[in-house]
């Protein structure tokens, strides 16, 4: 368990010391950490493997333990969402269903894979989602925002017996309906990235089983740097995904 | 996962229909439920079978993934908590606290063998339970009375990595502290009883692996019925942990 | 482990008792064994749920345990080999790797997924393999014929820490390298098709994540009856995979 | 998997570079592989920390997937036959049947916790185990002293759905019986011990649920080397399970 490490390593870049915006960085307990960039892979397709990815797979599909054949449901298409849903496709889910509030990002969603989008302004994605599966609910429901609200949707539609995988940061305690859920054979999970699945990632990228270029949606130089920031600020009214800084013109 | 099976099965007894307490009872789905009490078997110990030993090694123990070498704590030593400590040891862990507020029933726990046992009247059972594991907190911790204060003991005391199995009966929802819990790679399951280690009790009490009987405080004969019900309701103040109704004098 | 159960159940159609070559058959605990075929399905495509490919999934792709990433290699291209060749494609190996000394059944292989084909015509393969892999050999090897020689194949290229899983069925015992692989923490499993993949397998086949009529190549009506027999006896000259007899003309 | 790592690690003293019976010994890789000794602890009894402990526990136990209930069978009652039996009970197996052709090893296993032991001198210890398990065989059977007989003790008696793990080293190939075992659900596993398990033994050892000092039969001052190693030469005839050399008269 690397991200809680306590005798060295754990989560420490953006977090107990300053990330990694500059031209040349010390990288604590770099043996563990670093990976050698395979000859002719693209940089900045590989950008996507230092955070989201490995979030994605890991705290999504791998924790929530999604199978062939499973019904897989995600509440949030940002980028987080998307990366799991990109990862979630190594195991050959028979529904994957995308929930958010912003057509633009459900359009993504359905572009990378999700074979339903329900958008959720209404606040009926849950009766939606219940409706489409029977009134069964899903075998795996991920939350991607980190809010009250979409964690509620992934507990009402969670089917007995399932898995509901939290990948998102939350500011403040939720509510957990253990009046309903104490005999639901639930699973939930929460996970830090351990960034342990980084090898397996760059093998699929390598041999073109995941594209991960596809969550890129802007481009900018150094110079723009601000620029980078303020079109990731609004990242929904600006239609961005993620944002490549490089210094390349 | 029986205990949710649509097609017939699932929890009938004492929920959808009325429980057992006759002469001649009819039992649906009876292939799937019933299991023959081996020759020379003590009937007395093995109605410690029909639910609370299978809850607590199914819902605590098996559900919270416990390993030789792990610490756990169970929260609650009613006789579910009991069943729950019990069966635990199957698996060799290290430690095993008992907590809760009635000093007869950590005495209980004690013989029955817990490791160590704190008395939660002062409300510090965390702090303890977290200065007793050098601030890690324990590698099980399980949930088994079914309210608010004990579920957040739960929580607090649940190691990074950690399994919180919940096996109490709520009646409301809690809180659950995704703000610190996000990030704290935790597994937090709930599980109605699914009868499916039946079979591999029974075999424990037949060599003498396991002694249902230390759960039977108190026996009562058919005409005390109402008196047995009474010492049961105030289970605590009565010292009482499980308790026998038969027709034999 | 439906095959294995004393008690009513385990292999019996063609085995205990004749097989279901006639209008009206008694199928012995058709309770557990017979799945209702989905509306406007395609007969013929679902026949080859009744064996194949629950056996190339269950006993080569899940006793293997193929996890995304892996390198797999699949010895034996006949319809057991493409079966599992076809249900790996739901793990995302990274590699699959189809053996066989006919370029008519590896050409077979290639249509269906395999990325990369090896004739053993020369006795080579296991040289060709551990070359591929930089002398480490593959993350799951899987004999799908049932002889001595193919076995080998499969006990020399299993990575360390690999898994080799036995579908075959073999006539005679196997020299098992145990001088070599007692320290090689290698898994092997053999595994009797329990068939508990059927309802997982028919929704893949519902949803389009599975073709199934792909290991279908020659077609009869009832009259042709020994004609079929004869083709399927002679599959490799005849260029067979699977062989339907339908009353259908 | 350290037993197999490429870049640093693996099996190397003893194996690729000489032992420790030094006064001082360097050791490669030494973060991954030293462990504190506790204060207080007993070093003489850690000596079997070192090795064979972890070796019947990781080799035999776990990768034997042992569970409660269980019946193991362990061929093979010397040191390493042993440490795989006080390991096992970890996990409560319901029978735990030693086999040997040395009454003194079996002597010991009883009093170490065998439920069972049998003499295999007349080589009727598969058929004995047939007739104690009601013809089915053993839920997990460990084969400790690298033999053919041994092996095909081990493969005459694990039940269907069973597995077979293999600890001992061999010198030659064996027979695998696939004619029989292909359709036996068998799980066969060979391991080099990763010492992935020592901080656990350790704890055990510690709280006193694991007591390693019981394999230890014989004791030898550095003076004493070659009577030392003369005694393990002839072990069975001996007495001897293992054989501590310390330099405190």
């Amino acid at each position: 368990m690397p991200s809680h490490c306590l005798n060295g390593g754990g989560w420490i870049l953006g977090n107990l010391i300053d990330g990694t915006q500059a031209e040349r960085v010390r990288i604590p307990h770099a043996d563990y950490s670093l990976y050698a960039i395979p000859a002719g892979a693209d940089d900045v397709a590989l950008v996507m493997l230092s955070d989201i990815l490995p979030t994605g797979f890991e705290c999504g599909v791998l924790r929530g333990c999604l199978k062939p054949g499973d019904t897989l449901a995600i509440v949030g298409a940002g980028p987080i969402g998307l990366a799991t849903l990109l990862t979630a496709q190594f195991y050959a889910p028979a529904e994957s269903i995308l929930i958010d509030v912003d057509e633009n990002r459900l359009a993504w969603a359905k572009k990378l894979g999700a074979t339903r989008t329900i958008n959720n302004s209404d606040g009926l994605a849950a009766e939606k989602v219940l409706a489409l599966t029977g009134g069964r609910g899903v075998d795996v429901a991920v939350e991607a925002i980190g809010h009250a609200a979409s964690f509620d949707v992934c507990q009402a539609i969670v089917a007995p017996g399932g898995h509901l995988a939290n990948i998102g940061v939350h500011g403040k305690p939720v509510q957990l309906n253990l009046d309903r859920l104490w005999s639901h054979n639930l699973t939930l999970t929460t996970q830090l990235v351990d960034a342990t699945s980084t090898r397996r990632l760059l093998r699929a990228v390598s041999d073109g089983r995941l594209d991960p270029k596809q969550l890129i949606t802007h481009h900018f130089v150094l110079d723009q740097m601000m620029q980078a920031y303020d079109t990731f600020a609004q990242a929904m009214a600006q239609q961005a995904l993620k944002v490549i800084i490089s210094n390349l013109p």
